[in-house]
């Protein structure tokens, strides 16, 4: 299956992987929100190597995550900022954040979302603005929307029969 | 860079992304929250080649994402359920959902999150569950943890002077 088969799945997770490209693009787009913009940037941070960089980069333009902008005219010199639907990707990342910390931490964090009021380390729960509450089973959970076809219609069916 | 040594990597981004392996594998643990549990399941629901599942399978398992068991013994049939840490994956997809619904679904949403007490869709945000605040900046952000060495100090020390 290629990307562009996941970019019109009507899954909303496949079709946003779909976008993000791979595992690259998404430590790119965390040294965006870090506050990098600059091809130089990106490559001493990721340690990736230029031609791999250079398409995900595109990539990334293409998708609108990124927007590639001159800064600098002769000789040309680009910079690569987050659009507003790249910097929506944040939660995504936060959730990855607290995911890691969770599970893949034994010697303690090394990143981690802090309020910076109390300096205190935030505990971060997916909620639902409306009820303020947090988004758990049974209560919450994946229903078919009004774009739903049956194939999606069918699989979540059987995900609610199943408790899911 | 391969996948081991994202696992090492102290941002807890990278070390997350190092354990679920690539897009398949995120696929594969979004039908494991639907219910599925067979290698036939998954197949048929993803369209994927068998060798490439069996392998995203078995890293899967080695990853400490899904269990394998054994439900039938003559011939051995196994199925594939989500451990405790599969399970706390469960906001990452739901913020993909998120995320995909709000940019890449001009038609309309396919999937989206219901409350099931009052049938509305819910608004997903990531909250601090110690304030019940919104977790969005210039209140919350990225911070060292009591692990973070040396690169990690100084990439989040710029990323604060830049505002991010």
């Amino acid at each position: 299956m290629k990307r562009t088969d996941f970019a019109d799945n009507p899954c909303p997770i496949a079709r946003s992987l779909g976008r993000v490209g791979e595992w690259w693009s998404i430590l790119i787009l965390r040294d965006a929100f870090y506050g990098m913009t600059r091809f130089d940037e990106f490559e001493k941070s990721l340690k990736i190597a230029p031609n791999i960089l250079t398409r995900r980069l595109a990539d990334l333009v293409e998708a609108g995550l990124l927007e590639r902008r001159q800064y600098h005219a002769r000789p040309p010199r680009y910079e690569y900022l987050l659009t507003e639907t790249g910097r929506s990707f944040k939660p995504v990342l936060y959730a990855f954040i607290a995911w890691g910390n969770q599970n893949f931490a034994p010697e303690g964090t090394s990143v981690e979302l802090v309020d910076r009021a109390t300096g205190k380390p935030a505990l971060p729960v997916l909620a639902d603005a409306n009820t303020g509450l947090p988004i758990e089973g049974p209560r919450y959970g994946p229903a078919p929307g009004p774009a739903a076809g049956e194939g999606t219609r069918a699989r979540l069916a059987r995900a609610a029969e199943r408790g899911g």
